[in-house]
């Protein structure tokens, strides 16, 4: 580790901070590429987790992410939101992932669907809407910063099970 | 307009909404281009504006962003946070901008940092730093999302002014 490599070894503290980050998110701004220009794309999005702690998100054929998650899954997502006082002292988490879309009437959709409007009721509103889906965002690897100097770099599998 | 194109026609209201949200905004999250892999990168930034309303970020180069942003200045702003109930009901702001770096030690830098720690006072804890530097967010174009159903697609220069 040099000056300009600021990661530190990961813990298990680490990681316990980072799952946690997920699994309380009910939003979080996830980053995708746009397909006409290939420039990033900054959007919001409703979040939950599968069984097993991957991130879900329902979102609409209509908004811009999804078609941008069609033509490249390839993503990230950041959780975490700032209390008060510095907003960059607070702890966030930028998960690298690789959206799949869930079909539509499969088991699969049943259980993510379940889990998701327990835990975001107030999307039973739209969730069954003929244009809204749902992907799940497997990780890839991720990035957290506890605050100020507290940066470490996890795998994809830290954060899952 | 068809049904597929749920995006509504400019009002002097949807331009009164994108600039608050970015005038008022203290932080947000950027998306930027991974220069390694070209993934997509979704990170917090802190948030001011220059007197023409362009957003400014102050980023230090240990940061991801950062060395993003300097092999390729596309970036994606966020800004708007939600309150309570459904966080998609309240309204944000997908900003399209060409960021620019501001020269160390110049005039542009000493308007953009005193305007920057007005807004962020605790920033100065940090903006001293030799691997901090301010940026310029030149807006491209934006999309508003007023809430559901309620989406524009505004010119760069609606936010600025």
């Amino acid at each position: 580790m040099t000056d300009k490599s600021p990661v530190l070894e990961t813990t298990s503290e680490a990681i316990a901070l980072a799952t946690s980050l997920i699994r309380s998110a009910h939003h979080g701004v996830i980053a995708t590429l746009e397909p006409e220009t290939g420039r990033p794309l900054a959007t919001r999005v409703g979040l939950a987790t599968d069984a097993d702690g991957a991130p879900t998100i329902l979102v609409s054929a209509l908004a811009a992410h999804t078609p941008a998650l069609r033509a490249d899954p390839r993503c990230s997502l950041l959780v975490g939101e700032p209390g008060r006082g510095d907003p960059l002292a607070h702890p966030r988490l930028t998960l690298h992932c690789d959206a799949r879309e869930i079909e539509r009437g499969s088991s699969e959709e049943a259980r993510i669907a379940g889990r998701y409007l327990a835990h975001n009721p107030k999307a039973a509103l739209y969730s069954g809407l003929g244009d809204f889906r749902y992907f799940r965002l497997e990780p890839v690897r991720a990035s957290l910063n506890a605050g100020f100097g507290r940066a470490y770099a996890l795998a994809g599998t830290d954060v899952l099970g």
